[in-house]
Order: structure tokens, then sequence, then C-alpha cells
């Protein structure tokens, strides 16, 4: 059966690209379905992940996967003959990517989404926070090129929106959390990773993640204020 | 090398019992080391995960790993020669056991809390919410034994929870979450899973939690009432 292979996604999220990535770094042809409208979803995104109604989702053979880690690993899983392989194959490793890459879904995501949205004391206590989460992230990286040695895998993938979408926040939320001074690792391997050619060739247009997440910022301020 | 694999936890935490199931039934050798107040950590637990500082904590060989998930995972990639395998072999049913156990800690685990927790109007939403969470649940374990198929596997010991920690939060909360009629493949299947010996000798005596749970509601309520 030849493989029929779909990502359902969106151009704002950074749970998508790095699916993407995952595919055109195994080399594994699929067609992009953008979700074009996150506020009136499509009859095929609702039927495809039923429970949480989220992108992205991925559609192999009719089959569907939701949640961008779980995507990662069936990818590796699936094709594992394609190289590179996402995850080290050393056990203690491989628990290791997967714990920082939940850590910085948990942490780092919402770290920075909540210090780019809040304001006086909220921030600067977000900040504080973030800060210290991302400073983890920087002891992990120290010595090394990528998260996955000396080839992009797992780990990388998962924080691959540091140096893109990260600095889309910074900029709107007047804020610079991960600075060249204090996280030079960081940022070493910031500019290693999204000058991987087929990194680059598969990131958002900026000024639409400014002008997607100038909205958001005004909706989340508003309904602070309402709060008030 | 000989193996030395310890495991630190506390009786009342049920991410941690899902650890020593996974051992006990790969048949891995382990030593536990009871963390006995969680309000005043050992260096041991401090040391082998300085990013949470919470239990469970697996260390093998000295090297220490955090995140029960990612633990299950880890015990499943290291002893894969042992039987049975906790996650399917097949990538699909991977991925689903994989999603699934992310959605029942992160919804039916928090939305049972919640609804034990709170009272009044914020109880009825709570109580919803986490039906619906537990309906998903319902139509995935319908017409089989366990998650795992025919023997027990990764999520199995993932939501092993249900059968003795939420039926402590049932009567301590005064609620009925997974009711017998509502819920019956679920009930079932919680029935299979706890009388099965290995299982079964795992489990933290039900008064113990009851007067933990006990102490920690009256904690939360007084917390809730000082915000009124």
């Amino acid at each position: 059966m030849a493989e029929v292979v779909k990502v359902i996604g969106s151009y704002s999220s950074l749970f998508c690209t790095r699916i993407e990535w995952a595919l055109k770094l195994k080399g594994v042809q699929y067609e992009y379905l953008e979700e074009k409208d996150l506020l009136n979803k499509t009859p095929l995104l609702l039927k495809s992940n039923p429970v949480h109604k989220k992108v992205p989702v991925l559609i192999h053979n009719e089959k569907a996967i939701a949640e961008s880690l779980v995507i990662l690993e069936y990818i590796d899983d699936r094709w594992k003959e394609n190289n590179p392989l996402l995850l080290p194959e050393d056990p203690q490793e491989r628990a290791k990517a997967r714990f920082w890459a939940k850590f910085a879904d948990d942490k780092c995501v919402f770290g920075a989404w909540k210090a780019c949205h809040t304001e006086g004391e909220e921030k600067a206590k977000a900040l504080e926070s973030a800060a210290e989460s991302f400073a983890f992230l920087e002891k992990e990286i120290e010595g090394k090129k990528f998260f996955g040695g000396e080839q992009i895998g797992y780990l990388d993938l998962a924080l691959g929106w540091i140096p893109h979408w990260l600095n889309v926040l910074e900029e709107l939320g007047d804020m610079k959390l991960v600075d060249a001074q204090k996280f030079p690792f960081l940022n070493e391997w910031a500019q290693n990773f999204i000058e991987t050619p087929v990194i680059k060739e598969c990131l958002p247009p900026r000024e639409k993640l400014v002008k997607y997440f100038t909205s958001s910022l005004s909706y989340m301020r508003s309904l602070a204020a309402k709060k008030q």
C-alpha cells in the first residue's frame, strides 16, 4: 500500500512545525493541511483528534495520531530505518531526551508565554521563573553542538521554537529571556539549529507570527483587564 | 557490573507505585527508599531530581531518572528482554498508549483531585469535566481485558491508580466518578487489574491513603477559605 501521510497544522503553532521538521529530516513525503481558522475547526480535525480538538495531527494511512511529542516518537518508531534516528539508542539518553522535552513543553513554553502576556509584578515573577527553566537547558547543551549530539534529534526538534517563536514573544512582550550573555551555549545551539537548511526551509514567516501573537496578546490583556 | 536499582518514592503518590509495578512485572530487583517527609526532602531526592524535586526517581547504577512515564519507558527500553513488554511493538499502538497515558495524567488525575477538593458549583463543573475524561477511557477499554490486551502493559500501569487511589478520593470527596453503571468496562478492567497478584501485593494500605488525603484536603480547603 502506498504510504499516505498528512499533517494537520497551523503556521502559528510551535507544536506543529516540529512534526514537519521530523518528517523532512526522515525524508518522508507528506501533505500539509493548514487549519486556517482555529476558532472554527474543520470536520477533519474534529474527527481526527476528538479528544483535544487541537493541531497538530498526523494522519498515516487514515489513522490519526495527536500530541506532538507522541507524534515525534511515532515518526521515529515507524520510520526507524530512515536516518537520522531522532531518539538516541541508549536507554539512559532516551530517558534524558524525553525528560527535557516534557520539561520544556510544561515549563519553558508556558513560562515564556506567561512572561509575554503579563505585566508588573506578575511579569517580573514569570520572567524569573522562566529564566530558571531556561538555565537548566543552558547547562544541558554546554559542550554539545546539538542536544542530539552531532546531529539534530528529538529534543532539538522539541526545543526548535526557541530561535524563532521565542524571539517573537520577546519582542512583543518587551523582554529578553534567552540573552546571549547569560545563555551563550543555548544561543549558539539556536544559531546552529536554525541555520540547518531543512529547519530554515520550514519556518513560518516572522511577520505572520508577529501578527498572530499581537492579536493573541490583545485578547489575553483584555481578559486580564476584565478580571480587575 | 552488578545492577543496582533504587526507587525513591512515597506511599501516597500514585505516580510512584506504577514504577514498582513495572519493576516487579519485569522481575527486576530493586531497593525501595521511602521519602518519609515530603515537606522536608532528603538530600538524595534533591540531588537526584534537582529540577522538580519530586518523587518518583529511579536510580539505576547511580544514574537518576525522573518523571514517572519517562521512567516506565526507560524500564521497558532497558530491560527489553524481560517479559512482559510494557509498550506494544506496533508503532501505532505504542502511540495510542502514550497518548492515553498523557491524557490520563493531565486530565483524569487532575480532574479527580479537583472534583474531590472543591465544593458547590465548582465541584459540579469539575465532576462533569472529569466524567467526560473517564468516558474516553471507558470507550478505549471496551472489549479488552487490559489496555495492553491480554496482559498488563504501560497504559494499565499508568491508569493503575483508578481502582485504589480514586476510590479513596471518591469517598473523601463524597462523589462517585467511575460508577459501575455508567462505566461498566472500566470497572471490570479495574477489578481485573487490582486482582492481579503482582499489582495487589504492591498497594499502600487504604487507611494510610485515607489519612494522607484527609490531611491534604483540609489544607486545600483552608486555602480556598482564605481566598474568599
